[in-house]
């Protein structure tokens, strides 16, 4: 996951030469029956997860059954998915900075999704469960984020981490663990996904897909991000932060202290 | 910047209702001469700066005199921008997390940029000077770090902030620098860029395209930051903190303490 390189390390009282680490970017083109589909800026773990989840929180797959043959070629820096059915080819792909020509023209940003039932799991957490689980992901997450700013995200039971990835974009690190869940056959809709970084609509859209209903996060969620947890019925807890956390929707699913 | 929510803040000992600041995400689409071009999730300020930035960034535009003429419409959620001559119209547009089909398969993720010739402005800056800058970058971003996680970017000369803007996006941060510099005809190829987000190979190609000579960071590069800040000709700094910082390339703009 990182690279050596010899730099130099400066203060106001001088300059001397070290070597130090380097998170490496690696580039992942997706070529989805043939046609080349998008290139993602990444980690260079997990491709195939990463690769099965980007096409999951697209909409362009929806179960294990929908994926023909996978065939992921690193030197190549490439990846072929053929799906059973001819998958109708989107024209735009969403991206963490862009969404797709269909969601622009002020139309809702959750299009595709708004039409789910609402996620109604009645699984519940306390806040100390919570804490308890943030403090295993920063455990996992220390090196990485020590030294590289990288993005850790995790899927969850009330009590320990079941799925962990991470990778330079928060994005991809999700993806990483909702494919590796559908790869190997693991429910998502009672668990809590955990996610080191900011929740916007895009990141809850990538919950709601999977019916998750439980999202935590060490950062803040966006006021769409809030709006659209409402909405879908997912629980939202942002700024989860040494004692504390804040809990900003559906918040019957946690249990006050005692209960 | 923000909307106001009530929330629950919880600890390990109760939970209690109160009203928290939640930052505003906001969707752009830039329609580029009648064609609808992209898309972006952003802050919801200087959003003429972020679409010219944006053009710049992507090479769709390349000076102030391409522009024919702007119409931002806030309340539809889009700008139009028409440029002199008939643009042609990308297939594709990179992002934060993608790279346009002609990037993929292999080949240079600087498509666009590698035929430039290197940057060799010599402008030179002390250790001393950029801590000093930081910590004026950190004094205005402070109060969106500590409420939103909002990234922050700056073009400086060596003493002082010269534009600053603030997104929830670390690339949408740079292109409203950028693009308020084009709008503003401000030289961005004697200064210094600033940003409080990791330097991935996309960030570079920004201060690259600009022929920005000097980039500093409060977070880490990648490889291939790294890799690309040396092939053209861009001192790199990372990981501003405190006291220290690290010099990756081109350190010859980088002079020690006493000279």
């Amino acid at each position: 996951m990182f690279d050596k390189f010899p730099i130099l390390r400066a203060t106001r009282d001088g300059i001397k030469e070290m070597e130090d680490i380097v998170v490496k970017e690696f580039h992942l083109t997706i070529i989805l029956n043939e046609h080349e589909l998008v290139t993602l800026l990444c980690s260079p773990e997990k491709l195939d997860f990463l690769a099965i989840g980007f096409l999951l929180s697209e909409g362009l797959i929806n179960s294990k059954r929908d994926i023909k043959e996978m065939d992921l070629d690193v030197e190549g820096n490439l990846v072929r998915v053929a799906t059973k059915k001819p998958q109708k080819f989107p024209k735009d792909i969403p991206s963490k900075r862009l969404i797709g020509s269909s969601g622009g023209k002020g139309a809702s940003p959750f299009a595709g999704i708004d039409t789910q039932s609402k996620i109604d799991t009645s699984i519940h957490v306390s806040p100390s469960e919570v804490l308890d689980l943030i403090d295993q992901f920063v455990y996992r997450s220390e090196l990485f984020e020590s030294t590289g700013g990288v993005h850790g995200a995790a899927l969850c039971d009330t009590k320990n981490i079941l799925v962990f990835s991470e990778d330079i974009g928060r994005h991809n690190a999700i993806d990483k663990v909702f494919g590796e869940c559908l790869l190997r056959d693991m429910p998502t809709d009672d668990r809590l996904l955990v996610t080191s970084g900011r929740v916007s609509s895009e990141i809850l859209s990538k919950a709601a897909r999977r019916r998750t209903p439980l999202l935590i996060s060490k950062s803040a969620p966006t006021n769409l991000g809030v709006q659209f947890a409402h909405e879908v019925g997912i629980t939202l807890i942002g700024f989860v932060r040494e004692k504390r956390m804040n809990i900003y929707t559906h918040r019957w699913r946690v249990l006050s202290h005692g209960n």
